[in-house]
């Protein structure tokens, strides 16, 4: 039988973490490195939020600390440009899983500049130079920031701009990805301006709190703000679901169940339609570059709350 | 607002499939021609039929002709494997989206012989031969055919032999994947063995009311039989989800929003988790070789049954 | 039994090129057309000059007509690099085929941005780089033309600079070659700086007279003057062999039995180790991105003077 | 100044190597582990034989033991395979270094295929493939060691039928790489009898003094006996220096400078042409594959003796 959702129940999953971690340390994972801004943050920290149908926002753990959502951003910006741009921007990304990591060269080699989907980093550096066509970078920026604290009915949310530098300095993966786009007529924008946007979007701050209710649209919930079409939504779920982990999105699908994305600041925005909007954070990373105890709670969530897609 | 299934909504949707493809014969595809035994089929024929969540099975078009389920046949051969291996199998393949064709063997030599899951063919291949252990090829078949008759609730399924000889004697590539695999000790029977079964798995021929039928324990009905827990049962559809269309999954999955698995000879089976299990035929492919008419129908009935689970 | 070699048989090679392509207009090839100040080039040009071992340097056809050397400068430029830096260098760059074309990005990431060779574009680059390392970029362009101008005891050796500022501004596939070997710390300068210098290395303008006894270092010809140890040139020639003519290397050596290298502004510079250095220029390519009319030349002269080296 | 050839000199190379070895035992290597029968070899032996112009054969160390010539093979039924089908084979097999190693299968796909040179696993099978069609293949074996006999001008030189069983029993990549090629009908006969036949080549046993026999035709020593053409010798040398050593050919062209083919036995088979013809062995292998202190020696041998083609 499925456990019902409730405070209590989000403040055990955070003690029980925080107790099998005593016994394991390497339960936490290893922060990110290659952002330097990021790599020193303590990695034994733990955050969980819910907002549910009914309107309640659930937390427990260490809600109150914002953290950087990076990649999760890409969710919001791919929003945006599909309710502006519209499907004309598949023409530039196309929507399958890329069997590589986030940051790989190869496919985009083989299949002529094209980036297999807007959630890795060559798709989602096409999906910001979409948005930003014909508006300054400052603009665009606007829109993004707008749109997020409209999402979560929140104007407290923000930009760190050194996280943002801290990127910039060290993109230069991201530098080559933009040039190779832009070799294949799909980068529209100068690689500077396209890139400052993109690491300005990623280096948002939110709380678990503001994330879990940025989600709500996601989620479908009754008192969600409407910002895009419910076709685009369940589109945007489904993405979530085959790409939203990098390469490790199959594993994710088949453990949670629910459309996810993740970011490697170690947050996780996990969708269940028409239940509830979940945004965990701990900054350890597995692997795969996903929050390796945000991987693990979202698997016993889904579990225990019965709250899977299929 | 969605409509109601029923026998004269199905009836529509294969009436404008014909009247659509009467304007454009392009719509039906092209079979596959690499199965000789499968090269001379009339493209232009639709089956559809769905079985319901109270127990009916709606049916229109061609739905008394027989087809190969093809690689529609993996999900029935992982299932009964799941229930008697347990997750030991996952030793022997991942469950991630490959980003390549089914019949790819580039990644497996990157990923040392750890095929990326259980639907392209070298995963499948694995996936028979764990099934296959400790039984003679005859009894491993038997135990297949059991299984889908007893799923679907019908004795009369069968074995095409013609077509199970017609895929070995041009099965190259798949006798070029298993001896691959046997060269990192993930064969563990003769290639001959395993891939004989794997053929004649294949090579199971059924109607859209006999496969519709045999999806309810997928789709969780009330009325399926118990095959398999219920914890693997939603496992199952993530990985239909998320590889249950080769290198077309991802579309399929932003497209229709439903898990699903395809074959060659252009049989679909999409399943709605508790509320129908679809089976749709349509011989002729699209370039991701999935069923290119019955991919417009998937479309079409998620869209207007609403049927999406995001 | 071989021919002699004289301005007699270099001028029937060009008349019966002509004659040839009378017929066949498609044996001109087609001028690259990636790099705008080339794409207009008429193709219907042929040049040949051959420095040999007792100093004669004998010509036919479009010998006074300047051309962009192109890639044929990489030989240059590894030469002062190796005589500057030595072998440290090869910690930086390998020394194998590659296997792909020119610009391919693909191999830098299997292998961790380490390039293939000194001779495609990744590796080029890299060694440019070495070069520039504590110079301004123009010193070090300007200890490249020097060395040019010296190889071929001749000062009218120039940079065409309207060719390399068209490199510049579509060279959006070395940016982002540059930007990922950043990403490796494998480029110690701005991608602006060292691409500066390695375009404008590309747009030196020679005629197939300068640029046939710029070679005869390389073919340890006895008035060539004394640029680099014996021992680095034997090395040298054993690269431009296997690797000289990107992914065709392998087919001109069989054909052709020389090393040698060429550009893409349809120059070809073959080494005929102790009996000549032969310049051939035609501005048409082939499918490889060789001079088409060029290789062909140059097989016939190899077979016809018996001057392989096997 | 260069050294004259002497026994004396092959045996200082020996005592050298020996002495080295006896400091630092990794030098010798590490046997091929994965052919059952060469895995338990003792790695401390060193042979060199060198036919020369003169006639004369000198030799020092283990040359008097037989060992299995593996990939040295290839050469031999490229020879004859040119000789009896000549140009067409091109059509089956490319003649450009693969960028990978030996029994990769990557390229084979990507290239449909069409192995990337005959020396590489795949190209080779087909080139047996080639040389077996419309013959038994007893018939073919036979040419095969008569071939190797006439060019050795010694009748004692057999297959070791052990050492092919081996391999036999082992080969699952190059089944693999059978049924791929013949899923692109590039195999004409059934993959048992053209890798029975690939095997048993494999598995001939030679000394380096009748190995350095041997390759006399290739070198064109005076007193070779005619086999094939000298425009097809030349072209087989080339063949050797951009491909006779997998994915290290072009770091042996660099260091030595003249072509060659190795065996995962150990041997070494180097040309010098017009010079020599050179056979070394030593059984324990690089990381490329290529015998280790094999490849040291014959780096010495080219610098001392100054007999590089460059």
């Amino acid at each position: 039988m499925s456990k019902d959702i409730c405070t209590e129940y989000l403040e055990g999953l955070v003690r029980d973490a925080h107790a099998l971690a005593a016994e394991d340390p390497e339960l936490w994972g290893k922060p990110a490195d290659y952002i330097p801004e990021l790599a020193h943050i303590d990695p034994a920290q733990l955050a969980i939020s819910v907002a549910l149908a009914d309107g309640r926002v659930l937390s427990a753990g260490d809600y109150k600390t914002g953290f950087s959502i990076q990649s999760i951003s890409k969710v919001f910006t791919l929003s945006i440009a599909l309710g502006r741009i519209g499907d004309s921007l598949w023409n530039r990304v196309a929507r399958e899983p890329s069997g590589n990591p986030f940051d790989s060269i190869l496919k985009l080699e083989q299949e002529k500049g094209k980036p297999r989907n807007p959630f890795i980093n060559a798709g989602a550096i096409v999906t910001t130079d979409a948005l930003l066509s014909g508006h300054a970078p400052k603009e665009a920026l606007s829109e993004i920031i707008q749109f997020v604290r409209a999402a979560a009915e929140d104007d407290d949310i923000h930009i760190n701009a050194r996280v943002a530098q801290s990127e910039k300095t060290t993109g230069y993966r991201n530098l080559a990805l933009a040039h190779y786009l832009r070799s294949y007529d799909n980068l529209v924008n100068e690689p500077d301006y396209t890139l400052g946007v993109y690491y300005h979007q990623c280096a948002i701050e939110m709380t678990t709190v503001q994330l879990a209710k940025a989600g709500r649209y996601l989620a479908s919930l009754p008192d969600a703000p409407k910002l895009i079409a419910p076709a685009k939504v369940r589109s945007l779920n489904a993405l979530m679901m085959t790409c939203g982990q990098y390469d490790g999105s199959g594993e994710f699908a088949f453990r949670v169940g629910l459309p996810s994305k993740s970011g490697v600041g170690g947050g996780l925005l996990i969708i269940a339609p028409r239940r509830g909007s979940i945004a965990i954070w701990s900054p350890g990373l597995n692997e795969k570059g996903n929050s390796k105890m945000g991987t693990y709670i979202a698997e016993r969530m889904s579990r225990e709350l019965d709250w899977g897609v299929f």
